[in-house]
């Protein structure tokens, strides 16, 4: 097969040409500027490609929030982003202009992240899953029963309240909509405005900013476990570039969950809460998948 | 056909005698005793009907946790409940001894009652919907893409973590696992205890109980929402007897969420979030529509 896969972040763009077996024969990133100017350049990418012998199928992960419903008169859409040049704009309609007999596969990035890990990652085989990107902004995607959650839009899991001791924490968040959201507490921006540093990454390991970090983050964990009762909770995003987080947010959630679940994914929940096999090309890769799904559409 | 349901809950066994159509031709209550005392009223209930004509099938809708994934070593089982003498019960096993050849779903109270409405109530023809029950304990069935969620256990989502400020509401909940959680501030025993009344009924309309009661159960259906994406959530039990709390949780709701959900669901919240409409029925016709299902497995 010959596949597209674009990874459609708030940042940059990351296009992929590959096959159904994960193999990328070639990659270009283009930095998210206004639709004309990006989507030409993707477009412009793939049709190259396209001429030496035609694309099988493209896959999409899309930051959001998007309408990945088939039939929805606004399918294919970017919706209500803050990003305000990409409000309402029809990424699938451009794409089929360009490329007409191509399938194309349009859902959320972490929905494609998940994709990824489904095929490649540490989702092969389950039914039941969620794959969290802690970066930017925090959101998730979720297979329940096997299938892609939807509901009448998609998940959009980084913006649930969570508990905040404002004694202990006076920081209120970074959200533009909510005090007490996890993205508002806890992506890389919360940690970059709360402890007035550049970047997250500055933070060294002992800095109390990762146990703080992964209190919110174990909460999150803990209202996932309850509400979906996964196999695995994947975790990606440039946040969680900090190794150490991750035994930190183990060690937590188990004191928040205090003995109250007894399931399967209670048992061990470091198996249970993991970092992306695929580590920061869950993306890209997960959007060859899409693709290579999308082929026979 | 001629179904028996059974609604197991923590305080009394409902036992219904009925049809595929939801007609109920008898129907018995029991407190619940130990599992000696009360599963032996409910098969001797059952066995006289049984003796007039052979049962299809009995669903069963119960308190929990349990296993209710079939194959499993502990399936048919409530597992770790407080309830110390029903803990590790095989209830499944025990009816099946009583009713060898009949069929029998089992699943928790509030899957059931979702089954219910699915079939009778606000739910008929809905792919995506939760239900949701506010009682002596808070609890909800799920619904993504048509299948109930089950995951590696069910879920658990009254024990979800809510902002909780202590300045305006001390009282630190009465969950015994946690501080924090939605049952642990909004169920019945935690309405007694927090404003010492004898009943959550006791408290007038305009007591600042109920705005309180509004704003965490809002909290729970902003997450429920941003989660789940459902096209309805259905709410029941007891603290929903109180009519005038469903306006409040619609405002405090929209209120929370602040503009950030722009989706269909978010569109008219009156006509999301609503309560049942089988009312305190939910449970037992859910499970003779949970047994019409099982006949033919």
């Amino acid at each position: 097969m010959r596949l597209a896969g674009i990874e459609a972040g708030g940042t940059k763009f990351i296009c992929v040409m590959g096959d159904e077996t994960g193999k990328i024969i070639d990659r270009a990133e283009f930095p998210t500027q206004t639709p004309e100017v990006t989507l030409a350049q993707v477009i412009a990418f793939m049709a190259e490609h396209h001429a030496q012998g035609k694309l099988d199928a493209i896959g999409v992960g899309c930051f959001g929030p998007i309408d990945p419903l088939r039939g929805s008169k606004t399918y294919g859409y970017i919706t209500s982003t803050p990003k305000m040049a990409w409000q309402n704009c029809d990424i699938v309609g451009q794409l089929q202009a360009a490329f007409p007999a191509v399938s194309i596969g349009f859902d959320t990035d972490v929905n494609v992240a998940l994709l990824g890990e489904m095929r490649w990652g540490h989702a092969v085989g389950l039914t039941d899953a969620i794959y969290l990107t802690v970066g930017t902004g925090i959101g998730g995607g979720v297979l329940v029963n096997g299938q892609l959650l939807h509901g009448v839009m998609h998940s959009e899991m980084g913006h649930v309240l969570l508990p905040h001791d404002l004694v202990r924490d006076p920081f209120v968040g970074c959200c533009p909509y909510h005090h007490d959201c996890l993205e508002g507490l806890a992506s890389g921006p919360a940690l970059k405005a709360r402890w007035k540093v550049d970047s997250a990454m500055q933070l060294p390991e002992h800095h109390p900013a990762w146990a703080l970090e992964a209190e919110y983050l174990a909460a999150a964990m803990m209202n996932y476990l309850l509400c979906f009762s996964p196999q695995k909770i994947i975790l990606g995003g440039g946040v969680m570039k900090q190794r150490h987080l991750l035994d930190l947010i183990h060690q937590k959630t188990r004191q928040l969950m205090n003995g109250y679940l007894k399931s399967a994914n209670m048992e061990s929940l470091e198996r249970t809460i993991v970092l992306a096999k695929l580590d920061q090309n869950a993306g890209a890769l997960g959007s060859l998948a899409f693709a290579a799904q999308c082929v026979h559409e």
